[in-house]
């Protein structure tokens, strides 16, 4: 039963770096993907790379899909034409990959019933059709925000199953409890990392030594500093759809730092220490994936 | 007259990353490296990797040298014990490679005349007898802070001849100037990071996420967070002995960092973009090394 998407053709809406690498996969694995874009220079492109069978700027490319992800930037993804809505098939199961999922649940749990959230963290620093690379999903966690009582036992399973179709790690959690996460782990520390480039920027002014600080940024700054120096509509588009949950991170992010400040502004050397030692052993706890 | 120095064995103090790697380079142009350490194993074991011709536990290893260099920790280094100063022959050339430079000419240039602060920026993460490689300095920045009407030039520019010789790039600048700088692009970043990780962990247990936040982190995560979970003591000494630019630099930060926290308070999106898109373009200014 949960297997019947495989029988039909996937539908893919957008081919970027999510959708365009969901297409290599899922086309190697045999499987038929349909997919919608924008432009048609996007079309013609996606045909080009092979990241989907056939490729359509109109939505009736998705007739006929059991399963649809809609691989939409989160803006678009939140206010969804009408004729995209129209075009979705009533029976397939429809999946995005926001990554924020509390806001895409109240928007689309009313619009379509077969509609799973879903969170696929997986990336590089590209985007756009020239993105999509095969194997990005392996490893890597896939993440389902299911409502109980509200989402489809079947449906979930069919996500699952695309998931665990091109590698991923599936995991399953509430909204709310993904969005927090992902605000203290990736949405938060774009601004923390950013704000480190600035203060470099400005600091080195301040103290007569911007060309010092530039000559003198080693390896260390250039990791501190990589998410903060990353797309600037996508780091605004996290802020602003996970705004309650990336302040909340930033609340949490300056108590811890001003209680690092503060054991260096009273000199207690041997409290720092500890406090970064623990930072030491905290670490490798994240890098598991 | 500065190529003296070649023809004399080079002394090097601390046999760890910095004055093993040194060693190794300084004798693959064929010079003879003279080395002091502090236990007997740890010279047992430099022999062993040829990090040095001699290697002793007696300060009077020393003796010959035309040109030394004190590859010490930062501690030890602004605290030198009485049998090393002896043992400094009067005429050599002294260097020291430490992280921080106003403390270590404050020290120094009262302990002996020809002494020359500078600083090779450059590292990995290991540490100790074993962590010294070849090639550890090519093409990384070697700074010199030179005292002026103080420094002697021969003594500058024989410093300068053994940066270049093992590849590093030359630059000079005043010891607060280097300071406020490395303070900005190496100490703060460490307790941003490591506050950062803190954020990750107690934000996921008071968001009942302890577990999700761990699972979720990718990449981004681990680029942000590793100076953080770095050497608990190295970023100690660091804090310790550059506490006033670290303070002045954390100032700089926490002023960025709120600046960008308002603009999601008061939802300013274009403006934060803007923010951001600042930040994607400085960043490629700091990654020329």
């Amino acid at each position: 039963m949960t297997t019947e998407w495989r029988e039909r053709p996937v539908g893919i809406v957008g081919l970027g770096l999510i959708g365009g690498s969901l297409g290599l996969d899922l086309r190697q694995q045999g499987l038929r993907v349909q997919a919608l874009v924008h432009r048609a220079a996007t079309a013609e492109r996606a045909l080009e790379r092979g990241l989907a069978d056939t490729v359509s700027t109109d939505p009736a490319v998705l007739q006929g899909c059991g399963l649809v992800v809609l691989a939409l930037p989160l803006d678009r993804l939140l206010e969804p034409p009408a004729e995209l809505l129209g075009a979705l098939p009533a029976e397939a199961v429809i999946t995005d990959v926001g990554s924020v999922k509390a806001p895409v649940l109240r928007c689309w749990s009313g619009l379509h019933r077969r509609f799973v959230g879903s969170h696929p963290m997986a990336g590089t620093a590209q985007a756009g059709v020239e993105a999509g690379l095969q194997g990005l999903f392996r490893g890597r966690p896939w993440v389902a925000t299911p409502l109980e009582g509200r989402t489809e036992p079947d449906a979930l399973a069919a996500v699952r199953e695309l998931a665990e179709a091109v590698g991923a790690q599936w995991l399953s959690c509430e909204a709310e409890a993904h969005d927090r996460a992902v605000a203290l782990i990736s949405h938060m520390p774009v601004l923390v990392s950013a704000a480190l480039l600035q203060a470099a920027a400005q600091g080195g002014e301040a103290a007569g030594a911007a060309q010092l600080v530039r000559q003198l940024a080693s390896s260390g700054f250039a990791d501190t500093s990589r998410i903060g120096g990353g797309n600037p509509e996508l780091g605004t588009l996290m802020a602003r759809c996970n705004r309650e949950a990336v302040l909340a991170a930033l609340v949490q992010y300056r108590h811890q730092l001003s209680a690092l400040e503060s054991l260096v502004r009273s000199e207690q050397w041997p409290a720092l220490e500890a406090a970064l030692a623990n930072c030491q052993a905290l670490r490798p706890e994240f890098l598991q994936g």
